[in-house]
């Protein structure tokens, strides 16, 4: 058995879910991998929430600097969020030789070059699978499954609290106003839903998966974004009587002279694979030029998804150690 | 950049869309992975045929010997398909110190312990990600991305053959016997029809796949096998009547006693991702306790898509050298 010390920054729902996940399927992962993943040190002011689970003494600090100089610790994960503390941490971790697995689309998008070359730099791993599309293994299956593709496009539907809203417009013909304040009230929206709903958390994720797709750094500012908050019950029964559904697409393709890339609701045709992708699911469709179409389908965020793609990433980063 | 040398078994249909694949993407291979992958030798008999390339002198052997001994080789690529010579030669591959990557179902379903007992004994990687799902990353996800999770269910459609007569049978309102005879013509179907529509070739993928999610081995002879050849237009006017359609379903899940699984054709509810999957299409759902449901979807067969999943194990095995 290999033992593996894990630091991990911040203990909110993702962390949370982490943490419960690894114990939860602790044997599972032993049998299946020959890792013992300990997690012995948690950077977390909020010590006394009751999250179902007791951390053992010791392992919280509000110091991160005893994670990134702690010479047993051989990952740090990031669940951080935001820019900052959270991009000057995963520098200092990788700087300190330790491989660091993020969730953190904002800091990764903003910062992709530094981020990369840091790992490269320090010869440690960089891993943020969790970043886009949440438990959707995106990111390895572009990268590893699939990287003996070139790739002409990529098409999908990136964020569940829109792909919500739409689903139940369509589905209910309700108004936009009116499935916004349910969302909010089942947690499927923030209370300041704008991030979501004008498209700039989808422009982050496209952000990413260009870099990787394409080779190209396009900052989410650069995307040309359109939200959902103009879409009416009328715009939604328009599209129907086409034969379509409306869907809030992030779209990146080569052109003849480089790329073209947007995030917009668009209308999709009830016969494309996008179209059946309902409620809060997320789903990418990529092309490649020998793999053909392929979709990926799956929960974009949420707690335990989003920890199966940050444990995939810490097993994978343990297994090449 | 790394120089990697490849023995290939085998330049039929399958052997030459991986030729042409790595030759098309040689430099996109390349500048993302910095792996030199060159086919030194190819075991082929039929050297004179044209495949659209030209074989340097010297490459091409009758001799599968001359691949095994040969120092130089670092990864053989078995495409020979069926049980014999290609199980023989795989262990004799991986006795040499030679990792091993196949598409060969029929070998793997049949002789999985030997296979992975000889890559482990020698130290050696044995891939087979494009034995299943063709282009369609599955293996990579359940045993690599997704490994953070217990898996309680898997269910998909395997077989682009018999999806393409069931979705021709359903859209067109067509009789069984004159669907596949258009299948026939059009190559989507086999002169002798038998391994795909009475469900043994989705029998042995399920197999597979059941070693790989569960950790259980099931041989295929023993899953409960239902094909599609008594499936009637009567019957898809039925299941249509009930909000249904008709696919020729692989299922395996967990109960408190242990799995069932079968491989039938049975009434999926129309609002199911996989009802959504038409014509030569594939796809898995598979049930995680973290990621929860996630579905995977494109070409489970042919030259191009089959030859994307044969590279990109070689790539990972070429990474990890």
């Amino acid at each position: 058995m290999k033992r593996i010390n894990i630091g991990l920054l911040g203990l909110g729902n993702i962390g949370t879910g982490t943490y419960k996940v690894l114990e939860l399927n602790r044997s599972h992962i032993e049998n299946t991998t020959g890792l013992d993943l300990r997690i012995t040190k948690i950077l977390e002011i909020d010590t006394e929430r009751d999250r179902g689970f007791t951390v053992a003494p010791g392992v919280f600090t509000q110091d991160a600097e005893t994670i990134f100089s702690d010479p047993e610790i051989d990952i740090v994960i990031e669940l951080l969020g935001g820019l900052e503390p959270a991009t000057t941490y995963m520098l200092k971790a990788m700087n300190a030789g330790k491989s660091v697995v993020t969730a953190n689309k904002a800091a990764i998008a903003e910062n992709f070059e530094a981020l990369t070359e840091a790992a490269e730099k320090n010869n440690v791993s960089f891993r943020y699978e969790a970043s886009v599309g949440g438990g959707i293994p995106l990111i390895g299956t572009i990268t590893e499954s699939l990287c003996a593709n070139e790739f002409s496009e990529v098409m999908g539907i990136l964020n569940g609290t829109t792909n919500y809203i739409l689903t139940k417009m369509t589905e209910e013909g309700r108004d936009y106003d009116d499935v916004l304040k349910e969302a909010q009230k089942l947690g499927f929206a923030e209370a300041n839903p704008t991030a979501d709903v004008e498209g700039h958390d989808v422009a982050n994720k496209l952000s990413i998966l260009m870099s990787l797709v394409f080779g190209v750094r396009v900052k989410p500012e650069d995307i040309p974004t359109t939200g959902i908050s103009q879409i009416t019950k009328e715009s939604i029964e328009e599209a129907d009587s086409e034969g379509c559904v409306i869907k809030l697409i992030a779209s990146a393709y080569r052109t003849d002279d480089g790329f073209e890339c947007f995030v917009s609701p668009i209308y999709i045709n009830k016969t494309h694979p996008l179209a059946g992708v309902r409620n809060e699911f997320n789903a990418l469709f990529i092309k490649g030029n020998a793999v053909d179409d392929l979709m990926l389908y799956g929960k974009g965020a949420g707690p335990l998804p989003t920890a199966s793609a940050v444990l995939g990433d810490v097993i994978a980063i343990a297994r090449n150690r």
